[in-house]
């Protein structure tokens, strides 16, 4: 393994403007942190990559968390023990958690989720098994409980939590539309997620296609994008419909951003656009995780994955990668340490 | 009565531009209709200016309604049967219905309904007892319930529904914040309808008192307005609040509406955006007019309205008036038939 001895970490070099990519990071070797007591070192094998860290680094206090300028970029990842003083952790077991994106981190245990293996691949403990289809779980099978027969819409389909989220919501019985970019991902989204239609944003007349598809107006739409393609989606909101908020990933980088003008049709439908954070059903993810696990193995739903491997100096490549939408699934950065 | 012998009709001269005022609009002359079996011919008393008015006399067909250039002008009317080839309905009795801007109106009777003045006065059935009133009634204590110590936040609080809004949500128990332009209306808001707090939106500084009179976040936010107001506002909007959409009025003439772009604070907050349409309460019109009817004799409500004597042809400064935010309370055409 390269650079063996040492850390590599990597920092925010600068408040990004526009889409964010490789000038936005800057990488740090640093010595492999020494064990204090009851903390334990792990070695980092996959890094999820997030549309929300571009939201986190604007210049701006408003939200939650924020990355500034010489600060670790904020991360989840998944990896394993190599070194515990912490009887509650042994070596060699795979944990997650957000631990920044680097090649060795401490912890003292907090906030930390074991693995197991057998449910699900590494990997997979970032995206679809991960909060991205934990989040694509709740929303559909308790927040909007599609039922049989309800046409269901998911905006940002091909993404990591959309690509879930439509499966689900076929084991519900609902009609899926997708709405993707590009010809390939819609023919995908149809041929291996089994979604009932699939509608290319990028072709102008998206919108009319979309119409034709929901003729009875949409029972429920999961929006995962914002911008345009949520606000004209609005336009056929069913009555009584549900606009759940799984992300807003167009606006994350806008400069300035932008409402959907048409949410007067909320009004006119009594439908309602839902705030929804997944965290608030941490005391639920072991019951999910059992049944998604059930599922993967009978067949009845895909965990679909965009690996790219590198180093953490690449990041901000594969992060850059991520807005230009190359993925099917959840994005992901392996590292060395995961092996071939 | 002058023009005794003829009806006045108020046509759409024209699709406004900006605010709309007399030059949209134009008078002409016709015969008092003569009635056919089973209808009735109503003299009007009183004509309610609604904002939404100009919301359907937009260029547009993605409304539930459109008036457009030709037509009589939609509008809801309260005056008294003065003849009458319906056995269901008396000569003398005092109506309301959405019967158009014209002296004189034919109804077979379908969507009319009785006003009984003992509850309250006739002009009343249009704005706070009548269609503003029951929309504030059902959206506090059915779609919003806030609880005592809840804060509220009335976007438009002087306004038709805003004024009683601010009311219902005080007998409810809550701490009242009311938004208005102008220091006459806040003074009056605090004075007259015991809001806790008034916030003037023509100050520059309007939103560091918002938040200043907020610290804890807002549970509930009756938003008539849209536009800039509720925008700001979502920024404080608290976990699992409720932005309930009864109007969106600044939006109604906007050459291009816009959303609200802090909506991703909804996400953050597990809030939600609900519309609501107050004719899906009309089954229930009668209990809330009795319990109102009752908090009007024993004082603990108020009708604010504020009255134009004028006539047919007066509509249009009126509806500009509205626009121009001179009213406090539900807005109103009396004509001549009323009397003094």
């Amino acid at each position: 393994m390269s650079n063996e001895g040492s850390n590599q970490q990597l920092f925010l070099a600068r408040i990004p403007h526009g889409v964010s990519g490789p000038q936005d990071f800057e990488v740090r070797e640093a010595p492999i942190p020494v064990l204090k007591a009851n903390e334990l070192l792990i070695e980092t094998h996959y890094v999820g990559i997030d549309a929300a860290l571009r939201l986190i680094t604007r210049d701006s206090d408003e939200f939650l968390f924020r990355v500034r300028p010489g600060d670790v970029v904020r991360g989840s990842v998944a990896g394993r023990i190599i070194e515990s003083n912490n009887p509650a952790w042994r070596v060699g077991e795979y944990v997650n958690g957000s631990l920044g994106v680097q090649r060795y981190a401490i912890s003292d245990g907090s906030g930390l989720e074991r693995c197991d293996i057998n449910q699900a691949p590494l990997g997979a403990w970032l995206g679809g098994f991960g909060v991205s289809g934990l989040t694509a779980y709740f929303a559909v099978f308790d927040a909007c409980r599609p039922q049989p027969g309800q046409t269901v819409l998911i905006n940002g389909a091909a993404g990591a939590v959309g690509s879930m989220a439509g499966q689900f919501a076929k084991l519900a019985g609902a009609r899926v539309i997708g709405i993707a970019g590009g010809p390939e991902k819609c023919a995908w989204l149809i041929n291996q997620l089994e979604y009932d239609v699939a509608i290319d944003y990028r072709r102008p007349d998206w919108f009319a296609h979309l119409k034709e598809a929901a003729p009875d107006r949409i029972d429920i739409i999961f929006d995962n994008v914002g911008g345009e393609i949520m606000d004209q989606s609005l336009k056929l909101i069913g009555m009584n419909g549900i606009v759940l908020m799984c992300g807003s990933t167009s606006q994350y980088a806008a400069e300035e951003m932008k409402g959907p003008a048409n949410y007067i049709w909320l009004g006119t439908m009594r439908a309602r656009l839902q705030g929804f954070v997944v965290f608030d059903y941490a005391h639920r993810y072991a019951e999910a995780r059992k049944r998604m696990a059930s599922w993967i193995k009978s067949g009845r739903i895909k965990i679909p994955q965009h690996v790219e491997a590198g180093d953490v100096g690449d990041f901000g490549a594969v992060f850059e990668k991520l807005y230009r939408g190359v993925n099917r699934g959840k994005m992901l950065l392996k590292l060395p340490a995961a092996g071939a």
